[in-house]
């Protein structure tokens, strides 16, 4: 039997449409599971946006994306943190569980004094986490983006980050397009289970070659990664929750989203 | 006083340049060593060359680049060892002391089993090496290219694999673009000067964004990679090669090549 019931779908996968057009499709295909990007929360009315999910039974998954904490400058540093405080809010309007965190990074300072203030970062928004029950995901980033988009780089860094900052508001997102390379990813992936800190999932393809830095993620089953062997290995840590589905990719948004809606679907059940 | 007694450049850091231009304005700028890539000597006297280089008294410090062992197709493996081959032939007769490997990966399969074929090709090549006297490097590359060009993508795993070959004719080419990001960095490279298995040692920048895959390196001070302490670690652990700037860049390419070797010079001396 096809089973969707774990299948979620991340807003900016289908970036041609708006939040409406995105819930009432996927009501219709019977995806179970959003994640909403901030993007198409824009002059939403946040309490109709719940009810509408309510209405066709989609549950909201995560919230993307907060973080991008380092700055070498103390006020952006300061701004940061207001603006994820402005996100758990609205999560917690949305009853969004989770927050996805890309974490940041500055290229004008070390990678170690970017990480120290992701961890005071974070550190500050536990009381708003615990308060509000909307809990964060540090989602460790590919190495290609430790120039600008994020200094935790490894699920070793994102466990050990987790572990230092011990809080049961603060977990990890593994997405195998970044983590995918690392010979240490099923020991780290064990590790984040046995820690309970596996709070979301996500997966899409590396395709080869990729040509873009951003926008040249491939769907499941387009490239080289092993999505099937890395799902197992979260779902044997403990992992009972949402596969994901994350695919920036200008060749897809050109694409009829209703007839790519039914492709992510098809190869959701063959290749992951 | 201006040291550039350590300074090697890559042929291909020229691209527009032929090989006899670079020997020309290397040894005109005072530039001791030269990495000379397999496109320049096309159509080339090796001899000839050598000569040339003598004259000159520029040292070639490698051979860049075999490896590319991995793929599904195993005439293709063949074919890449006797490419190889070749190429230990051609440094034994420039006197070339190393030959870089970019060890290759193959998206169709795992990259375990690349790591096996890198293994059993690399092995194929010592009884040659041995012969001709001239040592391969392994090069590490960043993790996005795991897909298409090297399933060795960080040092640790270079370390690990020279260790198990445990040939004196195999080492390791560090190069700061491909691990910089890499938190277990200082480590291993202190690892990899206990075992005498630092062979080479490349400098550039990553450029904060980073535009393209390939062409898109930064000259030293570009960039985000603090080149100096890595540079400091690997002296640490022993190191007194050269350090040798390899840089892609179509920005570079695309200015005056005379005034771009005094910028690299420069920066050599400023950010290195």
């Amino acid at each position: 039997m096809d089973d969707f019931s774990k299948l979620c779908i991340h807003t900016f996968t289908n970036k041609p449409w708006t939040l409406d057009q995105c819930i009432e499709n996927y009501a219709k295909e019977g995806v179970k599971g959003i994640s909403i990007w901030r993007n198409v929360l824009e002059g939403q009315d946040l309490n109709e946006v719940k009810v509408k999910l309510k209405e066709v039974n989609i549950e909201v998954v995560s919230l993307v994306r907060g973080g991008f904490f380092p700055s070498i400058l103390k006020e952006e540093r300061i701004a940061a943190i207001e603006d994820n405080k402005k996100l758990l809010d609205q999560a917690a309007i949305l009853e969004a569980p989770l927050i996805v965190l890309v974490c940041g990074a500055d290229g004008r300072q070390s990678l170690e004094t970017s990480r120290e203030q992701i961890f005071e970062g974070i550190s500050e928004l536990l009381p708003l986490a615990e308060q509000t029950g909307v809990k964060l995901a540090i989602e460790p980033l590919h190495p290609m983006y430790a120039g600008d988009k994020s200094a935790i780089n490894t699920l070793k860094q994102a466990n050990d980050m987790v572990s230092k900052l011990d809080s049961p508001f603060v977990g990890v997102a593994i997405d195998v397009y970044h983590l995918w390379w690392d010979p240490s990813l099923q020991t780290e992936i064990k590790r984040c289970g046995e820690m309970n800190k596996i709070f979301a999932f996500h997966i899409c393809d590396w395709r080869v070659p990729t040509l873009d830095f951003l926008t040249d993620r491939g769907l499941m089953g387009d490239g080289c990664i092993p999505i099937k062997s890395i799902r197992s290995w979260v779902e044997e840590a403990g992992f009972a929750g949402y596969n994901e589905v994350e695919i920036f990719s200008d060749t897809y948004w050109a694409m009829d989203q209703q007839v790519y809606l039914k492709k992510i679907k098809e190869a959701y059940l063959k290749h992951s």
